[in-house]
């Protein structure tokens, strides 16, 4: 089922935007024709699926201790060790709060090991695609080379927009890693709570104050 | 004039929330009643007010260089030198980055003297509702103190995103200083970004996605 059209602006692709380019050959890790709504497609987790079989389980739960789930310091310690960010710099404690903001929906503040591949997947496929622009490995990307990328994963936002964006995740007019990420997340996690409560899906919302403040405030 | 109520939860107190708490006494360097659209009010430096004569203009600009301007990193040795911080910990580039974008209503990133001033202002009021909750000065409080402060700041939010919003600025079950700052200033900069969109104002706002993604994305 596509999503229909946003406006002016185009709309939502068929696929989860963030999780994929919409141009050329889907990235490594990437998770094609995620389930509208967001979060419920574990398919792969579900049925004869036993998570002490996963090799990354053992890993995960060194860390995640008794709970069975890791709080924000714990993911960076557990996403430090696992080498993801390569040769960019590890992520900070900030974008580790929103990835965990992003999974989250009973507000624990934690995040267990579905949501923990879930998150490894995608940051895998923004990675890629960063990658792919920072050719030269310099760990940063130009302002409109994010702009371009975000076009590209599906989102169709006007050109201030974009511009308010890319501006907010730079440093001395560069895109560092971390940041590109934290914008990944944070971009993911407000479409879909925008579009959990776009009934009609029409590309608009009727937003209570608390309800805005409890989506806007945890991200 | 004051801003009707927002449902189950009570109304914005007449007073801009987030600068003033509305138990007690004004706090020191709190701006009581500005008026109702947010930042507007600069009725200190308008008319015959001279920017030079100020104290903090020369301590300003020889930060802000030509340009006249602070940016987030220039922000942060800003307030960091001036000592606003007092015992705790100095604001991290993350929560100057909000600061900006708090203030930046044309999206350039950067910040003038009359926003700074505006800040600053803001700044003081919310280390004295901190201060007033960490007698022992141990640099933190506890999360329900942080709902505590929050209610009494006039934000009428029911005990869910209250929990929500605690949760997420926390660390180990504790509110640190520069969390708790990150949290006031996005507090009132998203209260403020719906209030100029409640043109009715009752409490509710129809969003479309690119405006909210403009309003959220850059806080």
């Amino acid at each position: 089922m596509a999503y229909p059209g946003f406006g002016a602006y185009g709309g939502y692709s068929g696929q989860m935007p963030g999780m994929q380019m919409t141009m050329g050959q889907p990235m490594p890790g990437a998770v094609p024709n995620m389930p509208h709504g967001g979060y419920s497609g574990y398919s792969a987790y579900s049925g004869t699926y036993s998570a002490a079989a996963d090799p990354m389980w053992t890993y995960f739960t060194a860390i995640a201790g008794q709970d069975g789930e890791v709080d924000a310091e714990e993911l960076q310690r557990c996403l430090t060790q696992s080498g993801i960010s390569g040769t960019y710099s590890p992520f900070s404690l900030e974008t580790c709060r929103i990835m965990i903001s992003m999974m989250d929906r009973d507000y624990t503040g934690k995040m267990g090991f579905n949501e923990f591949k879930e998150l490894w997947a995608a940051l895998n496929a923004w990675k890629q695609n960063f990658m792919m622009i920072d050719q030269d490995r310099s760990g940063t990307v130009e302002l409109h080379e994010l702009s371009q990328v975000i076009a590209a994963m599906g989102y169709r936002l006007s050109p201030q927009t974009l511009i308010a964006i890319v501006k907010r995740y730079s440093k001395n007019g560069k895109i560092f890693f971390d940041d590109y990420v934290a914008c990944c997340v944070k971009l993911r996690a407000l479409t879909d709570f925008f579009r959990r409560r776009d009934n009609m899906q029409q590309g608009y919302v009727n937003f209570v104050y608390d309800d805005f403040l409890q989506c806007t405030m945890a991200i």
